[in-house]
């Protein structure tokens, strides 16, 4: 606590606070954390404190001068030890791969120091309950970039299921499909890689899905689930590692080792149950993560391609008039009105980012937890590691059994 | 085969052939197959045959009576045997409660009689395999009751699927949610009662959802369920014994004996997979019968709640132009010409239900199977059996296993 | 009225009543209105009392014979005047040609008889006049078949407006298009040349349209249109007169002598104003009749593409909870639980066509004026009239004018 | 033209190119217009230029210095006139109000500089008359801010009608309605005041589905319009100007002096005709801008409450799959790539003023015309008048008359 309570100290000197960022990764990502902080001031103002491009790291020295040049950071390095060193630093943010993920994190914390981390936090569950507890010990803000949970319809959502006012929770059903893969000539990247991604769609995708289900209904107790891979080969990439990667012409072709497809079934501490979809060749979904949550007085329903709008559905309005309502995002709910003044202008995704930013900033500034924090990340990579038991062994798995 | 060549010998001998119908059941159900019979001609026209409402049975003879009356029925007896033995009878058409299926339909089909059974054919699944074997050692047509199937949608969705348009399909996601029982005071009906209902909404609501599956994807492997009650104990009902019942003031409560709410997951022998979910105190949704099946070139979503439209997705449309499809029924769809000459013009509930008399009809006069006959709805029984004992025993089922 | 009054004691001379119906014009729609009969009572019950299908009339003899055998009418005729003279009529039905509606109607309300006209009235308005104010001189029920608003929705809609609970109403915006002409292949018919069916899309779709303006927002004081031809010419048809009319290769074409689509501007005499629009080449819808009604407080949407569902807004509602609410139609909407006993099963076209031949069956037994009546069927021609006027003298003109 | 080659001769000056604004006006929609420049190389990238902010004017010196101190500006002034003399500024960015577009953006142009003026350009017509001239004879780009138009699916959507798939056009109908006034306390402002603002809902809100009709259909040739004012008087605001505006207890009320609801009939030159309604009281619509647009074979509708949606309906296509599709933005949309590489990732309200940004750096720096321009922007306000004229005569009104 002395560091960051020292850096707080600093940060007071201003007349405008500043959380100095320490970005470790410089690709797609790592721009797009840069975009959301230079957004934060510009659209909430500069209270309670404006963040600072202090450091950049990335093992590829070209990219990380060229982050530190077009997104504007003070230094750069290709060493991320650098970065967790640095007493400038006021945050560790991590969007450097998945498998790196632990160590930094650990490094950071046992430093004192605040971190923000791409989702998956990490995998399997033992790391990340490692960095929980690590987190839990250092006693700094941790965040996981779940970046769908920060649109304001979910906060405005979990307050209307945390006030009673959909009743005791029966169901939630999750989904996450995108057809993105859907092409057989798709190519084969890490993502299909089981020793660098783990499980495929369940991993990278039901984490979303997952996250809902922690954020809105709670601690998951126990899952069954299965899956498939149907398209079983790609050619190897000519291009590009991400979603945009491209197969060359007569490229060879290299087995998938992951699922394609998984669906399980949940159920919760507190008795609610219901399933968790996604599947990376979904076709028709461009961004399918929907959920829906059944009360005994009312029920949610959303989906992220129309993420500007939460459909509610209350049990007690009179007869005849039960149906589902379409609320668009509004400035009643959190963060929304920072953006607009007025009910119906779209949030897009990058505004999801910028609020997420904002969360981080905010709770530095104000000594307080961020989140979803490291113990929220732990919950959903023991989920699925739960999920990945259960389709192995064909049977329940309880959530503690990982 | 006899008996039935016979009957329709005599079916030749007018300007206008008949399908003489001997109706066991004279409640609500039998009501709604009587009228859908009368719309049979005016909807269809004469050919290839019009049903004669010949004779209706009842245990209670006041009903009996009136049905026979209000209806049209020629003549009127309390015991079905009586309609099954009777040579001017051309098809036992049973609605009668679930636990007379059994015996009636064996008699009739012992008789070379064609039977028309509402859904659940039956349970357990010895019932219904014994009732699936005699009616193929019959040899004449039988048709089971789930009306939903008769949406022209669904013909031209599988039409769709078998020419391979989707290509090999990958998941199956189906719900049937309905929250006419979220007020706990919705009162104890039979259908809560485990002796005579079987399990709650997994067979009554959840058959029809995987009517959907079998119809469209196939036969199912093996599946594995969950299932929970939430409303533990209702009132006794004062009046009504269906989904229009009505508990007394101040009356006595009785536990709930069977799920509200069940979850399962399924894997086809075609290799696809997926979920059905299905919940009697399922709120927001009045009619929350869905599909969406996901296949490797495309895609279909339907709900019933707007049975009217068929939601199709290629994904072999061009880049930029790959979306889904709202399609209203038009007179492409089997069966949907007979009611209107163009597009957009709404089909209801009922006419589903005349598309079904229809194909009973025109199944017994050109001496052919009609579809979905008792070889399905065994299928269907064994499923929701397989299911029960999966969520019973906490592990994956074969559905051949029951 | 003594002519009714007679006939309705001897409606009450029989166990249960009878309304005898005398149909003219044996086509599609003649057909429709005794499919719709024969529903009456097998969907509401006997009460208060049964159409009888005394006689029917067609100039063409094949038609009427078959009619009266197919339909079940007791007896035919090809004479409407004979149909109108019977004392064992009850009802003069009219299903003929628009250009004798005036003629039969005259004749029927001159002898005292109830009169079920099919849409429009008539026209132009000096003809509906007439029509209307021989309806108030006879005194008897008079129906017009504006079908769409028998959907329970609307009802239900009105009930809202007048109760106060969209405030005062601004707005109403009104369409009716469809697709159907849209290719220049759909062959020349009597819907296109102006000598037979006057105005094209304004009168023959935007009629519907009108409709609802008049049943929910009430007398309308103003109009501007304006109205354009855009596939000028059309094949003659081989077959058919009507919207599955065909035509043949190589036909001699046709100058087509109405519009495609007319838009107009209203305003009412409460003082809110709107647009109408209708097209007939209408590309994307299928059944594009909707209404959209603001008022200060709340606002509806209903389009018959969606005819189960109703869309209420509530400005009233807290801020954060303020959209549309989709309402499926529900027990509690007029008329539907004689169909379902739930919310949710849907109603479909010829559901609309029952209950209004039940409201002609109730206005008659229970000798009331029926809805719409022959007051209404004028001021919707009134209004096409006017709207016709305003767009070929280009400026606004009082419905009065007309 | 010299004055702006010399201009982009400095801009070539560095490794990437800069354009330096020069904003007029420190509001709420400069300080949009600040945030949207500084994203652009985030998402865009630095080429070909990148927007520098070199001033900014506002005639309250405390604005202008936190604007400069906030959002980054070089430097600051009260005078706009500074700003238009100013030779470091390559665009003069007008978001003053709209009584000095006229002024400022005649003072840049002779100055040969190029403008980005907020919508609208100005009122009444002869005002933007002058500024479209004045631009013609600068020969600079000119750029008119209607956001809206920047949505990636609109330069889609006339493509699709430029090249002919959706065959002539023959109906185009626009909304924009939004119910932000419609409670009656909502305050009095400088929006109801005829002398300020001119027409109410009409210009305000009219002009931006007028300028989608402009876009993707042509040029208007004549209108007709009605009009009225439902909420007469308002309270005085206590705090705010804008949209947030709110009235305090007891204030005094003023008579409301322009329309809250607007619609009127439009002609366009190609042949197409069509509606356009505008409301400010428009319950149940938070964000109803919407255009349907038929063709003879195909038709698109939009509405900016799903602003990531376009929908597509083809007519060519086969029978029986002819429906609206519903298409996501995605890559093949202009501009969309730059934000995401897949898609379904949502764009916000705020992305369209980033694509806005853009096109005013790439037409500067590729010394090309910018779109929407001073001729565009001239067109609206023409229509817009055309349709007060109408409204005030009762008649049909051709554009070019104003």
């Amino acid at each position: 606590m002395l560091g960051q309570r020292a850096r707080l100290g600093k940060l007071g000197r201003g007349a405008v606070s500043e959380v100095r960022i320490g970005l470790i990764g410089a690709g797609w990502m790592g721009k797009a954390h840069a975009v959301a902080y230079r957004n934060v001031p510009m659209v909430f103002g500069p209270e309670p404190a404006v963040p600072a491009l202090e450091m950049v790291a990335d093992v590829n020295p070209a990219w990380a001068e060229a982050a530190a040049r077009n997104l504007g950071f003070t230094r750069w390095t290709t060493d991320w030890q650098e970065v967790v060193a640095d007493p400038q630093v006021d945050v560790v943010d991590i969007t450097a791969p998945n498998d790196v993920h632990h160590d930094i994190a650990l490094a950071a914390l046992a430093a004192g120091t605040p971190v923000y981390c791409e989702k998956p936090l990490a995998n399997p569950a033992a790391e990340t309950r490692a960095m929980a507890a690590a987190a839990a010990a250092a006693g700094v803000p941790t965040l996981v970039g779940f970046n769908y949970l920060k649109n304001p319809a979910h906060p405005f959502a979990r307050e209307l299921i945390r006030a009673g006012e959909l009743g005791a929770i029966t169901l939630f059903r999750g989904t996450f499909d995108q057809d993105l893969q859907s092409d057989p000539e798709f190519p084969f990247t890490w993502r299909h890689e089981r020793a660098v991604a783990g499980s495929g769609a369940l991993g990278d995708m039901g984490s979303h899905a997952l996250a809902f289900a922690q954020y809105l209904v709670g601690d998951l107790a126990e899952v069954c689930g299965m899956a498939d891979t149907y398209i079983r080969e790609r050619p190897l990439a000519a291009s590009g590692t991400g979603q945009s990667a491209r197969a060359g012409a007569g490229a060879a072709r290299r087995a998938v080792e992951n699922d394609d497809v998984a669906q399980f079934l949940i159920r919760f501490e507190n008795g609610a149950i219901g399933t968790i979809g996604t599947s990376r060749i979904g076709t028709g979904r461009k961004m399918g993560l929907t959920y829906e949550i059944q009360g005994i007085n009312g029920a949610l329903f959303f989906t992220q391609e129309r993420m500007n709008e939460l459909n509610l559905y209350r049990h007690t309005d009179r007869p005849g008039e039960r149906g589902y309502k379409t609320l668009f995002l509004a400035p009643e709910y959190p963060g929304y009105a920072a953006f607009h003044p007025i009910p119906g202008n779209a949030l897009g995704y990058n505004d999801q980012k910028i609020i997420e930013a904002r969360e981080l900033i905010c709770a530095i500034a104000e000594r307080r937890p961020a989140e979803p924090d490291f113990a929220f990340g732990h919950k959903i990579t023991q989920a699925i590691d739960a999920v990945q038991k259960s389709i192995e062994e064909r049977r329940w798995v309880r959530v503690d059994e990982v």
